[in-house]
């Protein structure tokens, strides 16, 4: 019990005591753990970090309930959900932004309907620069609502997202702006590319036999092959991961691609699917993504709406994780690898969890939920839990 | 720049390059830095952590931006909204259920309305126990909602919410279940003073002058005190700070309490603030509060919704952090304490920030949002932004 001696009452509170001494607080410093461990493999000049946020270092976490329900006993989570915004997006917001406070520039900007530009939105206003974001008509207001609270400027481009875009990387031409564009700086691609030294170090420097992860535009996944591949360089590692890319069934491009199959429109739609985040249509990186499971002996895998809204049910129960459907959808690619024996469940398996889920999707499980007076009900309701 | 050389391009995508070698990479293991570190203060027998969530080692921001903005050079904000379910309830969940691990004991219970209960409903989850809520019938279905996503029972109580709370200490007395009530079980509070050891290790083993927090039912202030007088008691520091609890104005018995003052109607309606986690009329260790402020030569202070309101804004703006009103309070109560001369602004001052905003109060801010064509206008908008 620590040195813990009794207890005390003060203020009609129960106080517990220690038998007191210097001793019992450790003498080092508390350690932290961060993206910036990695920085000889980063574009980052000697010199202090000024980024005042800490990013990255995010828990591998060995969730024992999920790996009994799912049959998995060497699943991890890689939890990516623990960074300031949420995604894995902070860790280019950060190198990105630290670059700036090094040169003096004063503005950053991107396009992006999501997550990236919330990330971008508010690490900006953490180091005190401006943030200007394009967006197209069609960007959801309470997205838009946190940006701006954050003070970012949020221009709304008519002629849709890749003007959008473009207008943002003319913009960062023009005026000298940071450009965090995905697909067109380097760097964001390199901050990401961290989130491999750390599952790599957290599993005591071995790598895993696969990790599953979401495709949107690309970086993610990429930037994890080109992690574990400059492991492979450094001379730490002898092999990478077989990385499994996961997209919605309602929005597939890269996994037709992947099948050399043409996709139909039904497998086109982003507006159909919950997972947001990865329903790109034109991936601003797909060649690499190909590029990368071709290489590693990976896969791209496509999940149902039901498979997401489990995955992200499981998620919560099993590993007490709240993820939005595109952050949840490497479980569901998991189940879905693994039905097509593309994964076996005994391999040591990573999935990359990003993007909080931002509110319990729907009303509560009424077979969960019920009202009561006394004891003996909450006795008898919950003796019937096995045969509801 | 690290040791990079160039860059190639692989699949359309520019992969930087560096002199690769196994030196790139730091030879120790990363560190962790979590509320365990803390054991020999806490009533934990010897013995591996079971608690499957990493808990606490929060940051302390230096905040540069807000410092600017409210003239407080040497000010910090503790973030506790980065803890799993982004508020200090982690620690106490951690800890009642680490404890109930070791003994092999299968279900928490606890009454809450909020935070509280998603983080008990998350923590169990993640921790393969069952999770037995108590609410009102005034408990919003969204929140019951997430506590179901994570497998919670939820039991509502007609009559009220002291009822609720008096049937989960009767469940857990009758069933041998954790008890895991605020000012029932002192555990909650062993775990939250770790936030005053992690401030004061963050701060390089230095005591601040001030630390401001908000105050519901008082064991997160409570909590700070016995953590600091526990520094004391260890011969490691030699005062503790003042403590300066925040209520909001239309919910104050602790401020009026401490003022000596009768508390009229319109100072206890809790439904009239958007701060509900720290709505609280009858607080289950108020006099230990007030105690703890007494003995501190801190202050009770109360805030209008008008400061939340800005609170919230200024920390999305100027620190980059999103946060509930509740978890904004301390902000604002900052800004009263200053105005009535209890905190001088050049003081080493701790905001204690806990709860993480669930999503963008309100509309987008229209100034901050423009349809636009080309770069034109958007320097055009950007150059008149001074004068807005
Ligand atoms: C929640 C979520 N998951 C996954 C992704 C996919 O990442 P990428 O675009 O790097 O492929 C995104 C990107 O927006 C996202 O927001
Ligand atoms: C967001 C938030 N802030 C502050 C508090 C106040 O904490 P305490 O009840 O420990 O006084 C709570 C408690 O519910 C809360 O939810």
């Amino acid at each position: 019990m620590g040195s813990m001696t009794g207890s005390v009452v003060v203020a009609g509170c129960e106080w517990l005591e220690y038998d007191y001494g210097p001793a019992l607080v450790p003498q080092d410093r508390p350690a932290s753990f961060t993206m910036w461990r990695y920085r000889d493999l980063l574009p980052l000049p000697d010199g202090p970090v000024r980024y005042p946020l800490p990013i990255g270092g995010t828990p591998l976490l060995p969730v024992p309930a999920l790996r009994q329900e799912a049959g998995t006993p060497r699943l991890w989570v890689k939890d990516e959900t623990r960074n300031p915004t949420t995604s894995n997006k902070d860790r280019a917001t950060a190198l990105v932004i630290e670059d700036g406070l090094r040169r003096g520039i004063d503005t950053i900007t991107t396009a992006s309907t999501g997550n990236a530009a919330v990330s971008t939105a508010f690490g900006a206003a953490a180091a005190g620069l401006r943030a200007v974001i394009f967006v197209s008509l069609e960007c959801r207001p309470e997205k838009i609502a946190m940006m701006t609270q954050a003070g970012a400027w949020v221009f709304q481009v008519p002629a849709g997202y890749a003007a959008a875009t473009d207008l943002s990387r003319d913009a960062a031409r023009a005026f000298g702006w940071l450009d965090r564009n995905t697909g067109a700086n380097p760097v964001t691609l390199e901050a990401k590319k961290t989130v491999a030294f750390e599952v790599w170090e957290q599993l005591g420097r071995v790598v895993p036999d696969v990790v599953v992860a979401p495709v949107g535009d690309g970086p993610t996944l990429v930037a994890l092959d080109k992690g574990f591949d400059e492991l492979v360089r450094c001379g730490l590692a002898t092999r990478r991961p077989r990385l499994v890319g996961v997209q919605a069934e309602h929005c597939q491009p890269l996994v037709r691609a992947w099948q050399g199959r043409t996709a139909a429109p039904a497998d086109l739609d982003p507006a159909a699917t919950a997972a947001d985040g990865i329903a790109v249509l034109r991936a601003a990186i797909g060649d690499a993504v190909l590029d990368a499971v071709r290489r590693d002996g990976g896969a791209m895998v496509a999940v149902s709406e039901t498979a997401l809204d489990d995955a992200v049910g499981v998620l919560a129960r099993r590993a007490g994780l709240s993820a939005e459907p595109a952050g949840a959808s490497a479980l569901a690619g998991l189940g879905s690898a693994v039905g097509q024996g593309l994964v076996d469940r005994s391999e040591t398996v990573v999935l990359l969890v990003t993007g909080r889920g931002k509110a319990a999707a729907g009303p509560p499980d009424q077979r969960r939920v019920a009202v009561v007076d006394g004891l003996d009900e909450v006795a008898q309701l919950l003796a019937g839990e096995e045969t509801r």
